[in-house]
């Protein structure tokens, strides 16, 4: 058995680059029988570049079930070997967190998975239970209101996202962490206290996090940080052809990381 | 315009009940051709003593595809005048989270949605713009594991779903709490911090919450305490008639919260 984090580590070093590519399909920009052939197109122009693949649940299931239908087909579209995170970043108590995990592990076959850990352990154990797979607890994420709760100083003196940090990275072999580029202090908070654990690194891009900020606070590390960009990716052509530029930004994506490790 | 608390009330008060019959069908007791006609069943049995119904979609998404035909069928068993609360606990960032209440709220149809806070308050946002439907934001949940980050103290020496509440109830004149009925002395904080904010409470029947606690705890107010019951109600019958016993089962469920309010 390989795990997830094994997959994820030869696939980015066999590509040399950390970037993760969101498929994350705009409803004012599409109808969603233009989902699957758009994604296809993105993959295609996208893989020789991309250490793994996450579409956002969230973007499918907004057409409702044609969304999922074209979820199914651009599954389909991307190249063995190359990992597919499910971000669907589901929180529920145990007994329907084991329906959800059925769902994302059973159903749709992700590698690994997004989770939220406001519920705590036992609403993460059902995904742990599977061994080869990854699961990426929230603990710092990239939008403003993240400040609200995640920010909050504990009576111990430690922020929450910190202990979440801590906590979470104890569950299991097969955790990882969801920490936003858009706070590089926050992410190398979380790189000193828990330095083995993979990380998820959302926010540059459209978000405006950059990627010499990210590894200067996580390193370069393959199979450990990957670093995901989304609209910045998918639009990049708006207006020219979409292939190429979404082919160029992410490569543009992968060089920025790759030299922000040789200035390193 | 009626609000979704208003129409809620006004069904609570209609039948005098403030049983939430959750609609969670279990992987291990059906194929998923059987969960409709399952749950029509139920529903038919139970209609008279329900204030209202809540699927968790994580139980139709087990089946993948399939599982959400099922809930489409389900959703349109249940009677006009019911609200119908879509148990989804979405937490995404804004722009994400304007795509999962484009689901819920324009696919799916819930009259109102439960979402997790840990994202903060802009990651809840959209669907609060949805102001005639309700979003029941999770405080205090009724797993064992809600205390590793909820129960956590903060240096303000609030406890976090202290703060959770207290701000999640700032957000708008739409927005609910969940707090379960496995933990009757943070419901009755919660009641007394934010007295006017509506209440979910889960966690009666087999998660082991009493209706008398939950009463003396949040009292008896309908259209802003609704306390929701699932596999209690709906495998009430196992072994025997089981629409039967799901009809009895709820209206014990209807009684025994009248019982708490009438002995208070």
């Amino acid at each position: 058995m390989t795990t997830f984090f094994e997959r994820l580590a030869a696939r980015s070093n066999a590509v040399d680059s950390l970037v993760c590519v969101g498929l994350d399909p705009d409803f004012r920009r599409h109808a969603v029988q233009e989902v699957a052939p758009f994604l296809r197109d993105i993959i295609a122009a996208t893989s020789e570049y991309a250490a793994c693949y996450k579409p956002n649940l969230a973007f499918f299931e907004q057409w409702g079930i044609p969304g999922l239908r074209a979820l199914e087909l651009v599954l389909d579209a991307i190249p063995a070997g190359i990992p597919v995170i499910g971000d669907g970043k589901r929180g529920d108590i145990g007994s329907t967190a084991e329906a959800y995990a059925r769902a994302l592990f059973e159903v749709w076959n992700f590698d690994a998975v997004t989770v939220n850990p406001y519920l705590g352990r036992d609403a993460t154990e059902p995904y742990l239970t599977y061994r080869e797979r990854g699961v990426f607890v929230l603990c710092r994420n990239s939008n403003p209101g993240a400040e609200d709760f995640q920010s909050l100083t504990l009576a111990t003196g430690e922020q929450v996202f910190e202990r979440v940090a801590a906590t979470a990275a104890g569950w299991g072999p097969n955790v990882g962490l969801v920490v936003g580029a858009t706070a590089p202090a926050e992410l190398r908070r979380v790189t000193e206290l828990v330095p083995a654990t993979p990380l998820l690194v959302p926010g540059v891009g459209t978000q405006g996090g950059s990627a010499a900020d990210v590894v200067a606070a996580a390193g370069y590390r393959p199979g450990r940080v990957i670093v995901n960009a989304s609209r910045s990716i998918l639009y990049a052509g708006e207006g020219s052809g979409a292939d190429g530029a979404a082919a160029e930004a992410a490569r543009a994506l992968r060089d920025a990381l790759r030299a922000a490790r040789d200035a390193g």
